[in-house]
């Protein structure tokens, strides 16, 4: 059945109140789903909902919910339905649900574990928010470098329950430091006395605990790779992080650029679930500092007084000229911003964008400059049409090559390039721009004498 | 050994031409970092050192290559070259390759393949760029659904060496239409002797050939699948898209939704690959549009001229005013935009979405209007300070509601929302804010007599 259906039948059972019928709507859905149904609901109903899934799928629906939302719904649990949910979570998810209860909530969580569950969650929940050990699970398979393929095999099936994938089996020495990877799909087809160090393959690709989550996203694309071993200093094997969590940070990390490229903070939960004070918040720091910075553009026009005066028709083109700058200058930085977050533009390319940007620059000033001018000459004159049309070729180049270079000075310095954002360029590009427009006006048309 | 390890001596061994050394740098290294290297080398150099790989890289190591690189190697191919390399690829790249080459080489293509590898070739070729079609592979496993575990399991070895993935196994009736899957891990698990039938999950989530690919890199990132079925008008299974390709997918998409965040149309290639032409072409369309739509802005201005004759420190502040407009309303369309993409924000949200950005907006503007207001009384009076600061919390709110209204109405019309881009935007509330401006200044000042 489809998503739709199954949600409408659930969401009549609901107003009727009817556990069976409850049970058995979600009994046919997935965790996703079921998630997303929740979404939309008041955390007390969530909670009530999640209480009646089977223990398979209650961990994995309350780990796709909202940070926020969780956090609503873990307040209002008592400390058997904490101990119930905890129970059927893995334990990457687990780590982030113990982060999210109150400290004074967390033994009650510690109290429903196994020994060895225990030092786990404490050893995940130990690392700092972004990085690999935070995203990765100890919840892997690890067998020794000294067995054959029939003993890892059967090794595998004993750990598969638990495990979040079979598919790569690491192998580990004494000291359980990492020697080597195989794959299930190498297992089934070797020979069952085949020892696995002739099967492994020991270049593997790995990160340590530190190491930050956008790396680890970037490195598991990049190798096609189903999950990343994690190692810790001793390079001892510690965990892994699975495709379907790089995903997740992937699709964070576009969405967290794409909105630095319009100068808002990080939100942390959902635009959806974010509050009005969160989103003000987060929107209005950069435009008021930008609101400052614009009085540069203020000063420059103020400078040139005589000459507006003299030329008020000079005023009709300042909006499209500063933006025409901007525009573009916008244009030149989110290029280089995504090209640098995706690897296909590195820092030392500097100098050979440069030259690429000049060109294309130069081609678009013209073009628009040409644009300008037919309007320019048929509402203020040839005079006027020569001003506008010479300053857009300038404005236009200035603020491509501001656009572009911004990123690579910020990186320069260890900024994310993707704080030069489209109102920052379009800031720096208008000051320059009104000061290009004016001091080209005085000189080409001169003061009234 | 490390990556930059590896590049050195292998740019070392290709500039003594020595190849035993270069064929025993490249079997240490991953087909993605061989990829990486070639990127910045010559067509004709790649193309010798695709042909020292052994057969297991070749195909790979070309699959990460950008597509001009791919294109402008197999130009320089002959027949045998193309036909070493086909036979190492996988059917999906083996699709996009002859899309590739000349049609007057695609025989050369087909003559290397097996009957059963040219039909999927010319049937997966087939479809439509940028459908699930296009880049499914029909390299998977699938079993008939009458069949026991450990039948299934044997099968499965069989296909094993082929199949893009052996991690889910589609079962199928004898029409081959989709019944249900089942993963390795439920099979390594269960006894030898139950029936497939019993196992299988038979809600499975499947896409048709001609479903966009934006919606399955949705899909699979939504449920966290390995891979999606693809099946034809028929209900029959024809393809698998995995999730690397998932992955590869939700990349381009975001790249392009920041690129027409800035009005850039979709670049072919990389950033890097893309010729100064292409860059100009995709860029300058919509600046040279909204240099036209700036008229409006113009027109604006000069019917207040007499306003601003009068009162020439208006123009101080003239773009301060348009940029808070602009800014404000890109910040509001990159948020809905995006929540739109990542299925944050729905359609039918627009009403709840709306009364949140009146708040919103109605803080940033008081907060702007606050801050403008300090440097507008010392730089030009109150009486001019009052107007600027009555007009910035117009225009913010005008501006962000503009933005978050855009993304909405083009939806509705089924047109991308991404298109509701920051330039846009700009161009539109800055001719709003031009209007608002002069008219409060005209209505509170008034003409000189």
């Amino acid at each position: 059945m489809s998503y739709a259906v199954l949600a409408a039948s659930l969401r009549s059972a609901m107003q009727r109140n009817d556990q069976s019928a409850i049970s058995h709507v979600v009994s046919e859905m997935q965790p996703a789903d079921i998630a997303d149904f929740a979404r939309y609901e008041p955390a007390y109903t969530v909670l009530s909902l999640l209480m009646l899934l089977p223990e398979a799928q209650r961990g994995p629906t309350f780990g796709y919910l909202e940070t926020e939302q969780q956090r609503d719904i873990a307040e209002k649990m008592t400390d058997e339905e904490l101990a119930k949910l905890v129970s059927s979570m893995d334990a990457d998810e687990r780590a982030d649900l113990f982060h999210l209860v109150e400290p004074g909530r967390q033994p009650a969580i510690l109290r429903q574990l196994s020994k060895r569950e225990r030092d786990d969650l404490r050893k995940l929940a130990s690392y700092e928010e972004g990085t690999a050990g935070a995203v990765m699970t100890s919840e892997y398979v690890a067998v020794p470098e000294d067995i054959d393929v029939a003993e890892a095999l059967s090794l595998l099936r004993a750990s598969a329950p638990d495990a979040e994938t079979i598919y790569q089996i690491y192998c580990v020495d004494v000291q359980g430091r990492l020697k080597g990877a195989v794959s299930l799909r190498q297992l089934i087809l070797a020979a069952p006395h085949l020892p696995i160090s002739e099967l492994m393959v020991e270049d593997v690709v790995f990160v340590t605990a530190e190491t930050p989550q956008e790396e680890v996203s970037r490195l598991i694309a990049h190798y096609d790779l189903l999950a990343l071993p994690v190692i810790n200093g001793g390079e001892r094997l510690v965990g892994i992080v699975t495709y379907d969590d790089a995903m997740d940070v992937a699709e964070e990390e576009a969405t967290e650029d794409m909105h630095k490229g319009v100068s808002i903070g990080k939100l942390e939960g959902s635009l959806r679930s974010a509050s009005l004070y969160e989103l003000y918040r987060k929107r209005v720091v950069w435009l008021v500092l930008l609101v400052f910075a614009n009085i540069f553009s203020g000063a420059g026009i103020a400078h040139f007084e005589e000459t507006i005066e003299a030329y008020i028709a000079l005023v009709f083109f300042l909006p499209l000229l500063v933006d025409s700058g901007g525009n573009a200058g916008s244009q030149a930085a989110t290029l280089m911003v995504r090209g640098m977050a995706t690897g296909d533009v590195r820092t030392r390319d500097w100098a050979k964008m440069l030259g690429r940007e000049v060109g294309v620059a130069l081609g678009l000033g013209l073009t628009m400059a040409l644009a300008v001018s037919v309007v320019g000459i048929f509402r203020a004159g040839t005079e006027i049409a020569m001003v506008v049309a010479l300053s857009m070729v300038l404005i236009v180049m200035v603020g491509s090559l501001i656009g572009m270079l911004l990123p690579f000075i910020l990186q320069r310095f260890n900024v994310d390039p993707a704080t030069a954002s489209a109102p920052l360029v379009t800031s720096i590009a208008d000051a320059s721009g009104v000061l290009i427009y004016f001091a080209l006006a005085t000189a080409i048309l001169g003061l009234p004498s």
